[in-house]
Order: structure tokens, then sequence, then C-alpha cells
């Protein structure tokens, strides 16, 4: 039994559940059982890297529909390689990430490890080459993190037949995608992980819902992980959940080479265990809250830079917290929905308990008009 | 016809919409409408002025259930009379107080204003003076705003047939309020207005209800005011919307005394227009955003006073702000859902609308499944 909306029959797709997710597995998993994955390509610096992720979506996915997620600023920032963005980094800023590692136990990474060189995803020239190599796959959906993506970047999707969705987290924001010529808004509330606003998801769907008048559909975001919120955000008018946090937890994560550390942090966790702040990426993101963050809240602390700078800044670190394992250090964006995360489970198993709950979900409201 | 969960046959009620208000004509309109409007007492510094207003209640609410909402801590905070509490306020404290009003065009109060002793009613003895005076009434429900309320205040309500509900904004709070004796929990989200947490609704609800296992009949609170998001909260499991924000824009608030400045600016808010700040109690509280407001974050303000000094400090300022009626400057809790608030509406109509909005939003839920 599927679960119909207008944007489930658009896509192809058995159920309104959009995966947002970092793993090839996961996003080829979610898609295999009915919803639709999408694999963020922000942490691919390297085309080629991307290009071999998407000819596995291509090759895993049972010919259904998959997305991919870029993060192109329709203003392009600083520019530039690793390198010369990387003088404009203060010495007091390095000298504190090195003593924060150092104090929390984080060993340096070893002689044979290769040095990232950050997330340049954010870059507009690394984003657009993600659009350029999407576009080589058969993705259904290119979604966008940042604002609405340039015109030439929609045009080009377009005139591939892809449809492009925008994140929004204020009205302002959706009206100006559905301006720009965005096919389908995703209207992201302050408890989601990652970069976010503060308008929270029971307040910010139904307003963009009202302001677009059905001139666009509208997904939800943040703080969705169940089939009883999937049933709420679709009873405010969204066509469709957009879920991130709740894949982090899926046993082909892990598989695939995702965190176990980060994973069993994530399953401890509560719902008032994360942080909104701007040490990840220069701009608000929500992160789980751990003694990486703590450091960063001290009042010793530097005030985090503006993005690219800030990831550049804690690339290396990312890289040293993600070997050493720790539970307790852990530098990992994530919602709220991590308290109801509470094991590591496969991807079908959990589609399957969101299709169940929606239907008792939809049972129990029916059952208050006497249905 | 009805919307009918348990809770409104415990109560008698037709509609899920309980409805948090400081203003007496809104909670005998909510209740004559269908509801259950909640009178907030905690501005009652006189017991006798409490009873009048319950009086007006009893009256005026043809023979339908009423609450009333009280704030009583747990904890018994420092207790004392205004005058000797307000020795331990600094006197950089009051001069900055006295700044900011001058500096935004606060006139003072006239020669024969009385002046307000500020919110007494998070004193556990005049909260205890207003469940006293309450039990004289007839209402169906008691609420407490901050923690459980002592065990003998329970009991005592219990004696004489009355429910007692617990406003808790994280799933241990939930958890005490149910050992403690609590009938009724309300989980409010961060978004809500006044005293709140920073877990948002659509994460806090499900985590609530699925905690309690059906024990206890769980309330929404945070961010609900239009019957999309009441259709959301059951679909969550909640047996109903606690609703505050919702009626400050009532037709009957302002016709009762409350301001028309205030109303002016929350129809002209957006839900980007609040702030979370400890400027109005000593504890963290959702406020409208206003120059007010901004004072307090500008980086010459003092840090807050803890409750219950920080209300005593900023008394005599909220009765000037309330004399001066700018929309501007404005001293008044209020949570995201005001950017929805478009206009100064009845009750009746209000209610109206939310009933119709719901029975959409459960069509919309039954054509998922081909219903």
């Amino acid at each position: 039994m599927t679960i119909r909306t207008p944007l489930t029959e658009k896509f192809g797709i058995d159920y309104p559940v959009f995966a947002f997710t970092p793993s090839k597995a996961v996003a080829a998993a979610v898609s295999r059982a009915g919803g639709l994955g999408v694999l963020g390509a922000v942490r691919y610096n390297d085309a080629g890297e991307l290009d071999d992720a998407l000819t596995f979506m291509d090759q895993n996915t049972d010919g259904k529909p998959y997305g991919v997620d870029v993060v192109m600023p329709n203003k392009v920032p600083t520019e530039g390689t690793p390198e010369n963005l990387g003088e404009l980094i203060p010495e007091a800023h390095r000298a504190f990430v090195s003593r924060v590692l150092d104090d929390l136990g984080v060993p340096p990474l070893g002689n044979d490890a290769a040095h990232d060189a950050g997330v340049l995803g954010w870059l507009h020239s690394v984003a657009q080459s993600h659009v350029d190599v999407a576009l080589r796959h058969r993705p259904v959906l290119i979604a966008n993190a940042l604002g609405s993506p340039p015109p030439d970047v929609i045009a080009q999707a377009h005139d591939a037949g892809v449809k492009i969705a925008a994140l929004a987290g204020a009205v302002r924001h959706a009206v100006s995608h559905v301006d720009a010529g965005v096919d389908v808004v995703i209207a992201q509330g302050g408890e989601a992980g990652g970069h976010t606003g503060e308008v929270a998801t029971v307040v910010l769907v139904p307003e963009i819902v009202r302001a677009l008048g059905g001139s666009v559909p509208v997904l939800a975001a943040g703080g969705i992980g169940d089939g009883t919120q999937l049933a709420a955000v679709i009873g405010m008018g969204a066509q469709g959940a957009w879920m991130g946090s709740r894949w982090l937890t899926a046993t082909e994560y892990s598989d695939d080479g995702g965190s176990r550390a980060m994973q069993a942090a994530l399953v401890e966790a509560s719902s008032q265990d994360t942080v909104r702040t701007r040490i990840y990426s220069g701009k608000p993101a929500r992160l789980l809250k751990s003694k990486w963050t703590d450091a960063w809240q001290a009042d010793d602390a530097p005030s985090p830079l503006p993005m690219p700078l800030q990831n550049l800044l804690v690339s290396e670190a990312h890289q040293r917290i993600a070997a050493a394992q720790d539970p307790a250090v852990v530098a990992m964006p994530a919602g709220q929905i991590i308290g109801s995360l509470d094991g590591v489970v496969p991807v079908a198993d959990t589609m399957a308990q969101i299709v169940r709950e929606y239907r008792e979900a939809v049972g129990r409201m029916r059952a208050t008009l006497g249905d």
C-alpha cells in the first residue's frame, strides 16, 4: 500500500519520504525501499569520486529514481584554492583548534594519511562541477541547500528533464526560490541538522504552503523521523518529508564507511543534545553536542570564521576526530530528531516502520471525526 | 460536528482546543465556542481580583467548562516582599532600564498611576493563594507552567475533582510530572511564547507521547495556531492543542483592556520576529522582538537577573511600555506562530476556522491512502 501525493506521482515513488544522506549505500537503499534517496555531493571535492558514487546509484537502485544534493550559493563567496584561502585564517584560530584537540586526546593523523583540503563543495566552482557530473547520470532531482541555484544551473537541469529543489528556512526564501524557477521548495525548520534557520517546522511548513498557494509543491524538513511526523507535515499541506538525521544510524551507513563512533553517540543522544553554531562551516548549522562543540562555547574560544574559511580551519580536525572514533568527541551535523534514534537499523526496516506509523496516525485522526 | 479525543470526552468539550490567555473575556469566549478557555492567573497579584475574574468566568461561559493557569515552582524560590527583594537588584541594572526607556521615548508613569509591584505570581505563596481562590470556583483544570505542582496542591485539586496539567519542555520533565500525579502533560516546544525550552514541538510531542506510553494524555503546545497544526499534533499522538499566542489578537482581548498597540505589532510581525531571552522573568522566555528586546541584546546591556528579581526590575518598565502604546516598543511573550496572525478576529470566528482547516487536513491525509 503506497502513500500518494502529487509529488510521489511526479517522481514515481511509493512513499513521500525524501532521504538526504552523505552515503551512497543509504541513498540507494532508500530508493530501493520506495522513497527517494538523495546523495549529498558536498563532501566530494573530486568530481571523479562523485561520478563513481553516482554510477553506484545507477547500478544499485533497481532502476528506481534518486536525487543529488549540492550546496551552491547563489551569491558566489570567496573563491580560491585551499592554500591561498588558508592565508586568511588567523594564527590564533589555528592555535585554538590545535590546543583543543590535544586537550580532548584526539591523536594527530598518521604520516601516511591524506590531508583533506576541507569541504570545497561550498565553492561555486566545485558545486558547478557537481551539477555537471550529476547530469551525466539519471537523477530526477537536484536539491540545493543554500539559496536558489543560479539561473543557468536551473536551465541546465530543466533542459535535462531534472527537477530542482531548494531549501528554505523562511517564507521570503521560499518565495524567491519560486521566482527563480525552483520546482520543489523544502521548508526546513530550525530543529533540522546542518545549516538551518530559527523558525520551527510546525510554524514554517503551513506558512510556506500558504505563501506559495499551491504554485509549487512543498516538502517539510526538520525534526521528522517517524511516520507520525510524516503524517503531521502532510496534514499541514506538505507533499512529503525530507529526512536527514534519521538515516545516520542506518546499518548501511556504517557498512559503507560511516563512523560507528558517531552512530553510537547518536543512539545515546537525547533531543536536547544538539547545538546550533557556526563552527562547522561558518554559517549557523545544528550539530550533535559533544566535547568538541563544548570547547567552542567556552569563554576562551574564538568566534568562528566566515564560510568557507571556518571549514578549512577545522577540516583536519574533522579528519582527526573521525579517525579517533571517540563517541564523546564528534563533529557531526545532526537535528533534534536524534533523540528518537535508538539503534542501528537497516533502511528497509525504518521505511516499513514509517509507513506503519503513518497509517496509524491517519487512523487516529479519522477517529476524531467519528469516521 | 465535533472533534473528539479521550480528553475532550473527559472535559465535555466539543473541540480539543485549549486556549491559554491572560484575558477573562477571551477565556470565556473560547469555552463558549466549544474549546477550553484557560485563564492565566499569574498577573493577579491580588487574590481578590482573581476571585472576581473567576466569578466572571462562572457567569459568562454558559455553564461550559474552563481552566485556570498558575505558575507554581515546585522548588520554592526566593520569597519576600517587593520591597526587600528590590534591595537585591543592582543599581546598574536600574540605571540601564531607565536609560533605555528614555532612549526609546517611553514616558514615565503619571503621578496618579498605581505602581505595579511586578509579577508576584511566580512566588510560591501567591501561586498557592491562586489555587485556593480557583478551587472556590468551578474550573475543571488547573495548569502549572513551571514544573510539577507540589504534592499537597495536587491532592487539594484532586479532592475537589479538578484535574492538574503541567507543562513539559523535555521528556524528563514529562516523566517527573507523571510520577508526581499530574493528570495531563502539556508538551511545549521551544517555538512557544513565554517560558520555553529548546526542543521543537514536532520532535517533542511524539517523544513525550512515546515516553508516557498512554499512561497520561498529552496536549501539544508551541507553534500551534491553525487547524492544520491541530491535525499535525493529533497525528503525532497528542489529544489536543494548547494554544496561547493565537488568542492575543482576539477582538475580545483588546475589548477587555488588552493593548491595541501590541495587537498591531503582532499582526505586523513575521515568524522570525521573536527572541528567546531571560529579560522578562529571569528564565528563558520567547518574546515579540521589539526595540525593547533589541536594547537588552546590545553590547552594553547587563545580564538579566534571576527569577523573581528580573521581573521586579522591569515591572515598572512594562507598565510604562504598556501605557505608551507604541507598536515598536512592546514587552510581550509571544511564540513563532505570530507570523500567521493577520488581523484582529473574534474568538468564535477563529475557532470555526480551526475546525474547518482541521477537517481539510484530515481529508488531505485520507487522500494519500486512497480513501
